[in-house]
């Protein structure tokens, strides 16, 4: 197992972080030096005007006043344990538990942020493999105690509350030590690796057979295999490269009755898809303890380049077109007039301004940036690249060069970070994302815009509710959203509640999906039965009750309580 | 609904399509003259020394002979029936039984040609909408009545067998009145139809929208779409167009306990794969009563060509490395050497004669042929094809010119009605089909074969095996396998349970897969857990438990008895 960093308590990036980006010792300088140093000042004044948000200091309690409960574990389940794993793989140092305390949703921030811990797993156990996890679940299901799987932290649905209504003790298991290559297949495309492997570590060592996995979603540096099978991640490139769902050719699921193994690669018909129902489990089934992932050879050719276009309708509309001749690029990125100004705004710099009066000469102004991705074999890059354009051209689209491109090639993993710096300003910052058919997507856009803007708008405020489409198919596409406005400083947490279920409510209506790639998590679990119907969650709770008849696996998430 | 022509009772075709095959007054005829008529010599004298098979007349009994027990649907059920359906679709004369009885494998034609009809239903059933199907599943659970879904009668894998332990009544409920299309989305290239339409009616519908679902089985004349999702077809386009599990974006499922909606397009993270549950379900779990496909722009170009190798390894090789660069063409068959030899032989003409002497002048005389098909776009299309075409050569492959390709197209849907043919000359004919890795996918080749031969070898005569690889992944493909053998006359049904026991068992200890498109049915039942395992039984058989707690839907097939 190679160290792999971990998040820090409070926020996103490795330990040290936050003092890099804010500054150096930032709790010493004076609060209006701290806002100074932590947005350019065209960006707060942008967004000042956009929001009626006075910039203010808000900064975490250290981690040192973090109130942490002592671990309720019982001391002959620890002891087992011990005995099963080892004494230094069953963890509950106040470091251990903290550091897996739920994972990084605006939510989880605000709660870390002031100190609050109370979700808190009472020990952190890592096992070595897979009769291990198995032996640990099923010891567990016998004591009734709650096990979190916990790859890379990085949920952002409340995928690791740990919450039980019994209220059992809570163990999360951390994917860690199972973060090696078990094997390559080279003539099959296929790999072989423990579910606690991260996106960097997997590329190395993809790297040495000319392979590549591709899988690119903003936690990259973090998020782990396993996390990602467990719920149907999608990453930046997954227009071309494919959802991660379309990634697993099998895995290895440890639950408290027995071992799972599923899938057949290339394909099989021998019945229902038992690996889609083990991806996508989100911890509810049991522990994911190895992965079997399509691979590719690493692309002969890469490359970023800019559109623009007159509206967000006729950006929509070019894509589409695209989408049914199957000459959507491998990464798309849409972002609507609203996106699109306060990225140019934001970045600052000479050539974003220049890009501006661009778009400004040729009428698109308020119109939409397009980024574009291609990567692949040169001639047929270049074949597809071609048509594209042609069609791109056909539907009112004018190029913006390269650079708007690639300037989002480098920043693409920026978004996390960014947001510690915004909370700590006073700032209300979460994502929310989901997908409809090409016919729907309209209608669901507008419908969560006006639900955030509705529910977010006070007397002098209202929120910055910025778009982008991603992941396109043939047959529609993926809205991602990310809302900044003025934060309630006294109810924080029930400001977003309220946004969040208006949007949700609102997304749903309009046919959108309830997620796209987030996962539903504690956070959407109200709403599964609108989206699967009541008997699709009994279904879910068969196979549960088959899997984890104690209920112990993630009982907080995913299946309404 | 459209009319649409049913299948023969002991064979393939519509009615009338035997005669026509074999002979106007085919028994009319004296049994030798009948025999030259059926097959050329070539053929003939071909078959007659691979297999040390006499050539004779073993015709099927008259239809009139088959032998039909009384309906046991009891009196007041079938009442209850007629008042929810109407008395046109609650039909249990003779004619309507034998049609929806069993399938169209080697053993089902076996019973229907020597005048068994055991496995009949008791009735059959045709709804008009999901609320009726809905309806009749929760009367037959009520009443404890056996219900087998019938789209067009073209399993091959006993899906249709009916049996039940308990030896309850049975009746089909026919997909016929459900066969029209719902709705077309175009700019989001989706269809929705009912389950009981077909690839011809619907490729018709389409057409007026310029798309094209592209779905082409061999049986596709007759199967039905709800059929196609039940049993995760593939079709000879599936390289390309993907298979149709990969082209279902949701469907309605009518279960005992009530109606499930699955599958949200274009993609959703919510959960588990619901709707990978229901597809391959085989109608264990309720009656498909609507699907929503991915369509597609019908293609600007489509072409045919064929190349040859030197060996089956080489053309493997060849392959693989297209698949691992994702070039792999549309419509990929690469046919083994006994099966590049049989089809030269068989097809006869100049032609043939010709590329028979081509492929010995350039050292391939015991080689493989391949037949690629491309389509889409022209400028991709010649890309692709260019890429394609230069690494294939490489790998010593040789093009073998249009004729080759356009050939396989013209007949591609032929073979189920040669296969009449050959059965009424004494023939063992059936075809089996697997799946592997790239890297497994020799051994699992050798492994099929070797236990086909020794099952199948008497002193004198000994199986011909034609294999060949169709359906190709990045990370491996399907084989395709038809036997032929001389039939043991006293014992056919053993002769071949026996074969395709020792093939089934040979082919999983390599590394294959079950079934790769042909599904479960009652013929692999037995091995369904070496495939998923006993927890992943136990998985499917509390699904099923929820939505069919009385066991009443398609209990003959899929999960073990």
């Amino acid at each position: 197992m190679a160290e792999q960093p971990e998040l820090t308590i409070q926020g996103w990036g490795p330990p040290g972080t936050r003092v890099a980006h804010v500054a150096d010792g930032s709790l010493e300088l004076t609060p209006d030096a701290a806002i100074k140093r932590t947005l350019p000042k065209a960006a707060r004044k942008h967004l000042a005007r956009e929001l009626g948000w006075t910039p203010r200091s808000t900064p975490p309690v250290p981690v040192e006043s973090i109130e942490l409960a002592p671990s309720r574990l019982p001391v002959p389940v620890r002891a087992e344990l011990v005995t099963l794993l080892g004494v230094e793989n069953v963890r509950d140092d106040r470091e251990s538990r903290l550091r897996r305390t739920g994972g990084k949703s605006y939510l989880d921030l605000l709660r870390r942020r002031s100190g609050d811990a109370t979700d808190a797993p009472d020990a952190v156990l890592t096992p070595a493999d897979t009769a291990q996890t198995a032996a640990l679940l099923e010891l567990c299901s016998r004591h009734g105690v709650v096990v979190v799987p916990f790859g890379g932290g990085t949920s952002v649905v409340g995928g690791l509350s740990g919450t039980d209504v019994d209220d059992r003790p809570v163990v999360v298991v951390d994917l860690a030590r199972m973060a090696g290559v078990v094997s390559v297949d080279v003539p099959s495309s296929l790999v072989t690796a423990g579910p606690g492997m991260r996106g960097p570590a997997l590329e190395d060592a993809l790297a040495e057979h000319d392979l590549t996995l591709g899988h690119l979603p903003q936690s990259w540096e973090f998020a782990t295999l396993g996390g990602y099978a467990a719920t149907r991640s999608a990453g930046q490139a997954s227009t071309g490269v494919g959802r991660f769902d379309d990634l697993v050719e099998g895995l290895t699921l440890a639950t408290p009755t027995g071992v799972l193994e599923v899938g057949h690669a290339p394909a099989s018909a021998a019945g229902p898809d038992l690996l889609g129902l083990a991806v996508g489990s989100e911890g509810t089934l049991g522990v994911i303890t190895e992965v079997t992932l399509r691979v590719r050879p690493r692309p002969r050719t890469e490359g970023y380049e800019g559109w623009s276009f007159r509206s967000w309708a006729a950006g929509l509309a070019a894509l589409q077109r695209l989408a049914r001749h199957d000459l959507l690029p491998d990464v798309v990125r849409l972002s609507d007039p609203d996106e699109t100004r306060a990225n140019l705004v934001l970045a600052g710099g000479a050539g974003a301004r220049a890009l501006r009066g661009a778009l400004r000469g040729r009428g698109h102004g308020s119109g939409c940036l397009l980024v574009v991705g291609w990567q692949g074999l040169p001639t047929i890059v270049r074949a597809r690249q071609r048509a594209a354009s042609s069609l791109l051209r056909e539907d009112g689209g004018k190029r913006a060069g390269t650079r708007v491109g690639e300037a989002w090639e480098r920043h693409r993993f920026e978004g996390p970070y960014l947001r510690d710096r915004l909370l700590d300003l006073g700032l209300l910052v979460e994502t929310l994302e989901t997908a409809a058919t090409w016919s729907a997507l309209p209608t669901v856009y507008d419908a969560a815009r006006r639900a955030l803007r509705e529910s977010l708008s006070t007397p002098g405020t209202q929120p910055l509710v910025m778009t982008h489409l991603s992941h396109g198919y043939a047959t529609g596409a993926s809205l991602y959203l990310t809302v900044l406005a003025d934060r309630d400083d006294d109810l924080p947490i029930q400001q977003w509640l309220t946004a969040k279920r208006a949007a949700t409510d609102a997304v749903l209506a309009a046919g959108g999906t309830l997620t796209h790639h987030h996962a539903v998590g504690a956070d959407h679990r109200p709403w599964l039965d609108r989206e699967i119907g009541t008997l699709g969650v009994d279904v879910l709770r068969a196979v549960k009750a088959t899997l984890d008849p104690a209920g112990i696996c993630n009982p907080g998430v995913l299946l309404p309580s």
